[in-house]
């Protein structure tokens, strides 16, 4: 996150908080600075808070930064759609969900942003086009099987993610279709129009970085050229990839894109399409896209200091 | 293969081919020998031949061994069913597919054998308890996303298989439900009378080996205690691991053993199992297996010789 | 350790501690048991003890087990020569360094007994045989670059051991000759009678397990047929292999075994010699040769037991 | 190669030959192009020839186009010095090793340029100070051990760098001071006054990209502040960086630059320096330092599109 401010042309990096670095020296985009503890940052110093906060200690920073006048881009979970948090924030206006191929218009007038999690940002910009034209079979279950570098998990030193434990080997997690994101991610595809339940199983890859998604939807009919639908609602998105073969992590890391590609299933009665969607979790899947997000909010041109 | 038939205490290794290596001396399983060339193999000084040939190759060197007297496990796709080879076979009698725990008594009578895919062995033991229940929506779409390590895709030099290329990496292939595999599974699974369709989505893992099949199954009715179809069904089974945590490739790599775990998915209208099978594929998922269904067909304890 | 002991024919478990995770119930070796607290352990049950604790913990409670009756196998720092605590050891007898093929005899006869670090157990079974023969010049610097896999560091969860941190990178550590290994096997080239100074520089390298040491000495003359000096030294011993090719990492994971070749340098004056051994860090370099050490000490084959 | 000259502000690709895939259609930097063979180049197209053909190959190509006019920076070793190929280039004039720091001036004025090989860029930078200064023992060993990441060795599929085989492994080669780039090495030390040998021996890591190498060097006298160094000799370069800590090749992967470090060596009685150096072998150990020493070739700013 640091990094991508600190590059931006029209950012500057006023303050970095990092409680339990809090005084050590870090060297960020060719500066250097003290990280704080997060109570001595001044807020007020900031037009522009981006808010990286652990899940449920955000919202009451996010409160705080928006009293002291800066715009927020939360990173957490806790004002995203379907995570119960909406009606305490009426005080900020409406927040944006900032999924910003999908929601560009509403975010450049918020105060607030709510970033999207890693994981769907990969499956609503890979379902829009399908619910957006009525594709999906009413009440059916489209299945999302995923797969997500460790870095996914966050940086803290547990023992499951040490190189020997995560070296070849590969594994599901929250298996059941019991993630966390699994909220947002309903709640969007609601408002998408979509009446269907999604069924979400990720697993751990041993790799430091990316997603990939694989997404398989029962259609209501037979779709002769599938990357026609994403071409079509992407077109000039310049951070959405639609690709012929199919995408790998290899193609989006370290780039702010959705890289996407669908088939249609062969040898089976129900018409069902075969979508995959590439990301890299750390940019298009939060830095990235809070930054792409922070570009609309302040009118700057989209892709100001993006790796695309 | 050598190693587990040099190490078996009731086989011995007669000879070993391998055409792009003919004359080549290697050390397996503690003895030396020289490698032949496939045509000078001296078929009538065997009793059991192990076929590893690849597929298309392998039949008539199968008819070759079999007119030559000896009993044959075949581990390519030729005459595994679904692949159109089973009325040329005639003249075996019935080659029963050996995946051995549904299969043990067919493979005891008879004398060809053929060794099941890797990716089919997973599916297959992890379906069969809710086939042969009648557990799974009829005209289903059953789903598959399954990940392998890059043994599976053979030993020889391809570029998309080189250690620069499959690191940091993970991709689908064979997208669009057209892997090769898909003929013996949905043979088999029609055996076992399930009407269901498969969608199978296989996908290349930066590991050495291993296979995790994360298989979704819309159930006729919720299962309050999934894992005990499995249990009930291979109660006894030296070489099936029910497991009430989600199998990992760490579980199983090295050992002759299919692990399989079972959860209702919340969250989702239509009742959904998800169950999760992971293998060494190149163990009970090739020579393995072949050495399991060797011992049946020589009547031998089944456990003979294999990693368990 | 606990799983070797666990599968070894004529040892019994009798119990595990790991304060950690006391009261866990873990299966080793096919048999369920319950970790104790250190403090919990019946000394008195037990004939042998390995006492696995960290470096500065373990020597109090190898005294306590010795003084409860049991032989003991200590696998810290804490009794290894050079480390200053031999004097104090002097009412165990003489604590024997358990590097077993040099040692075998002060082993048999002992009731404690040192066992050897990873890293000294590759570079002293590597250079004995050049030692024994006055062939390294008197006053010279032995040159070490090795590189070990993450276990070689621990197996509690410090950030610098995540996978997102070790893999695709490749780190010296302890630059500058500051290893804590180099006690020991300062001490025992010593013993051996070189007067010669080791430079050593340990890497950390993206594998879980195994160790590489590439050493480079300055010999009195050049040496015709240098393998033959280590298949004359351990000759007949069955976990020493010499060997032609170069020795690398997966000649030796999960085997007992150092493996070792050695070649004349060209294009330099000073005659030198390379010399590369592996171990895996965790067998030969840890609880397999603490079995090893195991064996010697209560008369059993040698071989008991353990993977070659 | 292509990707840099693609993206370089001041150069634009005029072609891309290669002959395995000539007639594919390739994107590099954003345009599409078509590859082509070796013999339909125009050469009289372009003012600056990069020639990354094979080693043996590529001098008679060299020779080819720089009689069409252009100048030439061939990443072969055919030119290289110690390669017996000095005589045959009477003709360009010099040809200078273009190890930029170190050559800066020769290469300005020449129009053909021997790009230096990815090992010996490491070493050279690393030692050279040294050299300068007079500080290694005359007549005395150098040990250098490297390690490199599997494109070091090039991208054709070989079996030996299979993900399957390389993962998990690590290995020597060229072992006993046999690797092809020890001639130039000792030359360019001859040359910059050293009275030294170099004994080399790289091996091959489980990572993509990267090469570190750490070299011990017997010195004259101990040097209380090693770092200054280097420090002093490339004071204002872009492309050195000097560090407190031990470089690692997570430091400099896709970067243009040589990281080094050096400290004494505790515990021995020859006074000797430990330097580490790291590079990206793709970047400064070949196409990085091609368009450095282009930039120089033709008056540019020296960092000109070059990720630093």
């Amino acid at each position: 996150m640091c990094a991508l401010v600190a590059r931006h042309p029209a950012m500057e990096l006023a303050f970095a908080t990092a409680n339990s670095r809090a005084g050590e020296r870090v060297r960020v985009g060719g500066r250097e600075l003290t990280l704080l503890a997060t109570d001595d940052a001044r807020l007020d110093q900031a037009e522009l808070i981006f808010s990286a906060l652990p899940h449920g200690a955000s919202a009451q920073w996010v409160a705080a930064a928006h009293g002291a006048g800066a715009k927020v881009i939360d990173l957490s979970n806790d004002l995203r759609p379907g995570n119960g948090a909406q009606a305490a924030l009426a005080s900020y206006g409406r927040v944006p969900y900032g999924l910003t191929e999908l929601k560009r218009d509403e975010v450049a007038g918020a105060s607030v942003v709510a970033n999207p999690g890693c994981y769907p940002t990969a499956m609503l910009i890979a379902l829009a086009p399908l619910l957006a034209r009525g594709l999906v079979v009413p009440g059916a279950t489209v299945n999302v099987s995923a797969a997500s570098g460790v870095t996914g998990a966050g940086a803290s030193p547990k023992p499951e993610l040490l190189f020997a434990e995560v070296a070849e080997d590969f594994r599901a997690y929250a298996v059941g279709n019991e993630h966390r994101h699994l909220n947002e991610t309903r709640a969007v595809v609601r408002e998408l129009g979509g009446d269907v339940d999604i069924l979400f199983t990720p697993h751990l890859l041993p790799v430091a970085r990316g997603i990939l998604a694989t997404i398989t939807v029962p259609v209501v009919e037979r779709v002769s050229n599938p990357l026609s639908l994403w071409r079509e609602m992407y077109a000039g998105e310049p951070f959405v990839e639609v690709s012929e073969t199919m995408p790998s992590l290899r193609d989006v890391v370290h780039r702010n894109v959705v890289r996407v590609s669908a088939v249609q299933a062969a040898g089976v009665r129900q018409p069902t399409l075969i979508v995959i969607a590439a990301i890299d979790n750390l940019v298009k899947g939060a830095a990235g896209q809070a930054v792409q997000n922070g570009n609309v909010l302040f009118g700057f041109e989209e892709t100001t200091g993006l790796p695309a």
